[in-house]
């Protein structure tokens, strides 16, 4: 007993020896010593394990276990190898594994299926209940509540008494994973309440439901956006919330592990936008889909590299008396994008957690403030270097002086385009990383050179 | 019954006409309104309300309203205004508040505390129970399995029958909030197995809990790290986990919600460090905070610019035939910190996800080709765009390949030092942003001007 708990506490390594000794396996079609390897790990461990095999492996391995095992298995395995899987499995047996699924994890397998599949899927599906709750919920948009929410939940109508409600409880939770909270529902199957099974537990057993219920009960309307059922399950630490339609009506219910999920995709695509990377790509994608997500981004900083060498050339005559000044372009450049991409996250994130409050006009005030405040201290040690090196107190005027505009405007770009894409209703992400750095990069080194021009009279 | 339920599902909305209905009550100190008003709020909303207050109108409410709620509610705001709302209470009061929180809250306030008063705080706590257990928790470190997890739990003992249990249970669990899983126990309160109080009522009541239970339950050990935890109930999908110490002796749980707040707070660290922002700021701190945690990146990027500019001096000479090569400088710069922005930032999120597999020298190399494979597309464009421009054959050349270069060896860095920092045991997230940025920018200068220098032979 002991020595299986303390297994239980290691974690999980996937180590190239469990590899080769899997796929050494599944050669010698050594189906029983597979069994016996496999079945004391977690499907999710599993998942792991097939994500590292070739397809043909993966499928030998799918086709070993049963099915209870392997539609778990392909929910935790890496979308782009569950994609080749499905392919190679016929519509029967993926219903056989949806059959297994809990229906917003099957609703989700099906939706990545081509769209004539689905079909032919839906229609392998044996169990009428499980199929017609499967076709509710694809019709939902993936990025609301519908689509997020399950059918599974334990529901007990007002009326009952404490004793029946056990009763019939005891057979809708062989359904449902985990019962988080026990919803009470009123004839027109409006959700008026909620219970936990302690409340149950601790209340006498002739008591009525509508007695002991607390009616406080959060929910999300099913046409709700999924970020804002984060939000909402984040700020009051729910771990289950209920969704309803216009009228009050209980249809499903989402789960804190579900969103957890949607919370990492979503931290990853924002960091990933900031760095100028697009689809949510990892490191062991293909070179072709990393090219993908990283070339458009690359040729939109050439598009500005090529933009600020214009504006060089322009200036080009004031080079045989004021060389200095196109040496300090790629420092004016880098400081224009830094603060620019500083300023844009914070306002991106402050529009994420919801606590940008206030005008519009007071951030860019606030920005402008603190990007002077910066831009001084930093243009006084530029000052001091460029005085003691060039020995031209004017040169150093010019430059640090334009130093300070430049990490002004670069600031105001930064704080003003997120908020104003948000406006207009576009995910603010977008303006980080590339996108403010390339156009402060030629905003910066054009007003670099005209305040040049101003004090310098080039 | 209808309406109250409507109220619910609306969203709350912190409105600055329900900010000044407030502060208009707090200065009539019509506590009657003011009660009636607030009573109908979560106390996350609660705490909203009185981050947009004034301290002294913050006390006021706080005074106001029963412990009960003023613990929840401290615990939701944000953490600057808790400071000094607990700076303006008594210990008596602070001990108030702590003894109505379940234990990790409770640890966390105290730990917040300036060490003096962490004393005071905890004599005057009554519980002796609640006392001993805070204690304990605050002896472990903050980033550890035991600074994340509460005492609350139920736990049996394997020799119980399931209607003992459900007796004893209704006992334990009004003490916990949530009841996530029921811990087993061994007379040497081992952990040996969990239920789920779904188990316990589909049990019969003569049962021992011994041949009901589920040996396979996953734990945590008391020293894991904080972020080891979340990988873990995020693979397994687990809303709670029991914390045991070497001897497999149950110490205490974590539940989800501790967690998805610390992802958050790991992901928007992240995020702030790739833009360049260190000290976990928001946009409503103030300047002074700001420029704290902006500054130093900002002057890193200077010192690189001074770089750049060293670097183009040495080269001035060549000025005279090829003016063209100076103009490039910016684009330059910006294509090598974009490229190596991009490697890092998926080198990094890929150790985040525990997704980097193989070795350094096969991302090196996978990075060269792809970094190769973008950089002569650009390259291409950039070809044509000189050549055309400039009607000088070599002079597009040296610019282009220098190109293809600099992106490769920007690539290279980009992946090189995120892994290099991760094997030293350093945070690879802060080698993402203006680090890798300004080092590129330099590296990226002095090797296209080598390379112009052999082609051109300046």
């Amino acid at each position: 007993m002991n020595l299986l708990e303390e297994k239980e506490n290691i974690q999980f390594q996937l180590t190239d020896e469990l590899i080769e000794q899997v796929e050494l396996l599944i050669e010698e079609k050594n189906d029983k010593e597979l069994h016996k390897l496999l079945d004391d790990f977690h499907y999710a461990d599993i998942a792991e394990i097939l994500d590292e095999l070739n397809l043909e492996e993966a499928m030998y391995v799918i086709k070993l276990l049963d099915s209870e095992t392997t539609s778990d298995i392909l929910m935790e395995m890496d979308e782009d190898n569950r994609e080749k899987v499905l392919k190679n499995l016929s519509a029967k047996e993926i219903a056989e594994e949806i059959e297994e699924l809990d229906t917003d994890d099957a609703a989700d397998i099906i939706s990545e299926l081509p769209e004539d599949r689905q079909q032919d899927v839906i229609a392998q599906i044996e169990d009428e209940d499980h199929k017609a709750e499967i076709r509710e919920l694809l019709a939902y948009d993936e990025d609301t509540a519908g689509g997020l929410m399950a059918k599974e939940l334990v529901k007990v109508y007002e009326t009952w008494t404490v004793a029946g409600c056990m009763r019939r409880i005891r057979g809708q939770a062989k359904d449902v994973t985990r019962v988080h909270s026990i919803y009470v529902v009123d004839k027109q199957e409006r959700l008026i309440g909620r219970l936990s099974l302690k409340d149950l537990i601790t209340a006498k057993s002739d008591q009525k439901i509508a007695e002991i219920k607390n009616s406080n009960v959060d929910s999300v309307n099913v046409k709700d956006d999924a970020e804002d059922v984060i939000k909402v399950m984040q700020k009051y630490d729910l771990e289950a919330v209920p969704v309803v339609d216009d009228n009050q009506k209980l249809l499903g219910r989402i789960t804190i592990d579900d969103i957890v999920d949607v919370m990492k995709e979503e931290a990853d695509k924002d960091y990933q936008l900031a760095a100028g990377i697009t689809g949510d790509v990892d490191s062991d994608d293909s070179i072709y889909q990393l090219t993908k997500a990283r070339l458009p981004w690359l040729f939109l900083g050439l598009v500005g590299g090529v933009g600020a060498f214009l504006i060089m050339e322009g200036f080009q005559s004031a080079f045989s008396k004021y060389a200095v000044l196109f040496f300090f372009t790629p420092l004016i450049a880098a400081m224009a994008g830094n603060v620019g991409v500083q300023s844009s996250a914070i306002i991106v994130q402050g529009l994420a957690n919801d606590d940008v409050k206030g005008s519009i006009n007071s951030r860019l005030i606030k920005e402008m403030l603190l990007a002077a405040l910066n831009g001084s201290i930093l243009a006084l040690f530029l000052f001091v270097f460029v005085w003691v090196t060039q020995g031209d107190v004017n040169t150093a005027l010019a430059i640090s002086t334009s130093l300070v505009v430049v990490i002004i405007v670069a600031g105001l770009i930064g704080t003003f385009v997120p908020l104003f894409l948000n406006k207009q209703g576009i995910d603010p992400a977008i303006a980080t990383g590339p996108f403010i750095t390339t156009s402060n990069d030629i905003f910066g080194i054009l007003i670099y050179f005209w305040i040049a021009k101003l004090i310098l009279g080039i």
